[in-house]
């Protein structure tokens, strides 16, 4: 028997005890081995809880303890999170992880450490909720050269954009609607702003570079400027309004963009995550699925129990790079909107072609052919845009 | 450095050999070692092949070398594919594999002697093409109960069933020109029957339950009596028409099903694969891609010499079950036409409610509540159907 423990009883951290339970049959024979957990760490007392036998206060139990082999952090936030894996690591414990803020900021540290122990540090409920993609870039995709992901990444805003799609619904009232059913925490902040996705995208795109960057210096644009009539002349258009975090030629960056319907990405809707890899020879690959919920993150979490636990530990380390690729060459075709009035001021200011699309009332709507950020911001210094939305190609 | 062979210097052996030089740093940072092809085994001579010095004929020199690790067999077909395949794993080589109708065949035979070796046997390739879904099965949902599987399996047959979508062409132009682009074989059976697909849903179920079925008891329906007319119908209704391969309930079988616009299948078209899988925590992941063609299933290809070469060898043992649980008890819902005159027997006939939907001219539609296949026998032989199809749900 394999000994585990949990930190944190909340939401994944009860939904990981209980997968460890109902499904201890399909884990043994993934393992060899059964698991049981052995300890859940909590502030909190909880002597309702079906595990109150194995909660413990004190981080010391578990660390001193040799018979835990492995350490499930699903506390979330930098500290005490970040501080507790280190120490795991330190012991030879191997670590798994459903917290993208400890991943994305101390994920070289946390994997240097342990390559150095020879145990695993493993992320996949961090990205995707339970989605198979951490693992499978790491380990399916990785005889490709990979040129792309793009990923759905941020379940809040894809249900906000959705129903603003289905409904009409205006974005305030969509978002009010998504914190009524508790898919958007009270501060929305870090889902429609999009630092959620951009933690994700780092941490994926460091799983096909070993390079984790500054999250503060990762172009990050959310969804509080969409437009429910961008929404629908998008569609008109023939594309769905998808907020993506993006790894893209040696770029990483989180915008909104119009995804034509042709690409599989703009079907994952409600509270779905998607993620499309491109590589060399692979070609296109789309991975959806639940990207939040206790239950699908868990599954995360308990696939990377069984990978810890059956696989050898990987060795590959992260660098951390701070001066990263700034976005202002990039280029990709635009959705832009003005006034009827600056109709033709927009189209004197492009340095490139445009066809016009049909647009909200009183407003002329274009998408252009590829513009790089810097030529962008001069169109933007020359007209008043109503909208600007990238497009996905 | 680690050698390898390739059986076959066809379509997939050229793009396996090509993959391997092109992305050979990729391949040499996952496995931790660098990985050459030292032989490729054809009858041809093939001297204009950039790999002519290294083509033989005699598959005795490359089981007798003890520098060749593994085996890339990728003839297709039974024999001498079985064969090599069992001679390779005997002599304690790695054996992977894109040939879905000796996995289906003989995978309990050679999943057994890989194990009595500790070397792997690996068929990423065998199921989907270039996108991961086997590995994922086996090792990133393996602590899920997988209580469904349903998969686009047959890019041909999603090709024809897309353009008889898209352009109302009729099922036999749709082939002609599938066969035309090379799709499609000029003996289209396996691909249009169904049989195709019946492998690989065998093999992908045989990766949760451990247990082969004889493909010939399987139940398998292909798209040949799909009518272009019950596509616009389905789509009308909110469906699309897509050959699915099923496990679900514990039955295994292959049919053309309605596929609601909700579920993500329904998106993938032309010659893309997905695997739709359920899990007990999971919920739903969907796994998406090309389905055939050189280079992706190279990628799925190499991603099994990655595998063999950087993981431990799998132990799990398939056995083979000769009396799989039949059909007749399956039930769903179905989609069922009948000349306007038989309306009123259909209704009658039916043991479950249906609602009409717009049906092609001069006809009646009904999409029934879920009928079990005993039933539906028993409604065929009242009453002359125009189609039946299944409908996902």
């Amino acid at each position: 028997m394999i000994q585990i423990a949990i930190l944190g009883h909340g939401v994944v951290g009860t939904g990981t005890a209980r997968m460890i339970e109902d499904n201890r049959e399909q884990i043994a024979r993934a393992v060899g081995d059964t698991v049981a957990v052995k300890y859940i760490l909590d502030i909190r007392d909880l002597p309702d809880s079906p595990w109150a036998d194995r909660i413990v206060h004190d981080y010391g139990v578990i660390l001193a303890d040799p018979e835990v082999a492995l350490v499930a952090e699903l506390i979330g936030g930098s500290e005490p999170a970040h501080t507790f894996a280190l120490e795991a690591l330190r012991r030879g414990k191997h670590v798994v992880t459903s917290n993208k803020e400890c991943v994305s900021k101390f994920g070289a540290e946390l994997s240097a450490e342990a390559a150095a122990h020879g145990v695993s540090y493993l992320f996949e409920a961090s990205c995707g909720g339970g989605i198979p993609v951490v693992h499978p870039l790491l380990q399916d995709l990785a005889a490709n050269r990979i040129t792309e992901i793009s990923g759905i990444l941020n379940g809040t805003t894809n249900y906000i954009l959705t129903k603003m799609f289905r409904e009409g619904a205006q974005f305030a009232d969509a978002l009010k609607e998504a914190q009524d059913r508790g898919y958007a925490e009270r501060n929305p902040s870090a889902d429609v702003d999009g630092h959620d996705a951009c933690r994700k995208i780092n941490i994926l795109s460091a799983c096909v570079t070993d390079e984790l960057w500054d999250d503060s210096r990762i172009y990050t644009e959310g969804i509080t400027a969409v437009r429910t009539v961008d929404v629908a002349a998008a569609d008109r258009a023939g594309y769905a309004v998808k907020l993506l975090g993006r790894m893209t030629e040696g770029y990483r960056f989180v915008a909104p963009h119009l995804v034509p319907y042709s690409c599989p990405l703009s079907h994952a809707d409600d509270v779905f995550n998607a993620v499309l890899v491109r590589g060399n020879y692979v070609g296109d690959v789309m991975f959806y699925g639940r990207g939040a919920g206790a239950e699908a993150t868990a599954s995360a979490v308990v696939a990377d129990v069984v990978a810890a636990l059956s696989l050898p530990a990987r060795s590959r380390v992260w660098t951390e790079e701070d001066s990263p690729k700034p976005l202002s060459s990039f280029s990709c075709p635009r959705y832009l909107t003005c006034d009827e009035a600056d109709g033709h001021a927009l189209l004197a200011a492009l340095p490139v072609s445009a066809r016009r699309v049909d647009a909200p009332e009183g407003e002329v709507a274009l998408i252009t052919d590829p513009l790089s950020e810097r030529d962008m911001e001069a169109v933007r210094a020359a007209v008043a845009l109503r909208s600007h939305l990238r497009v996905w190609a």
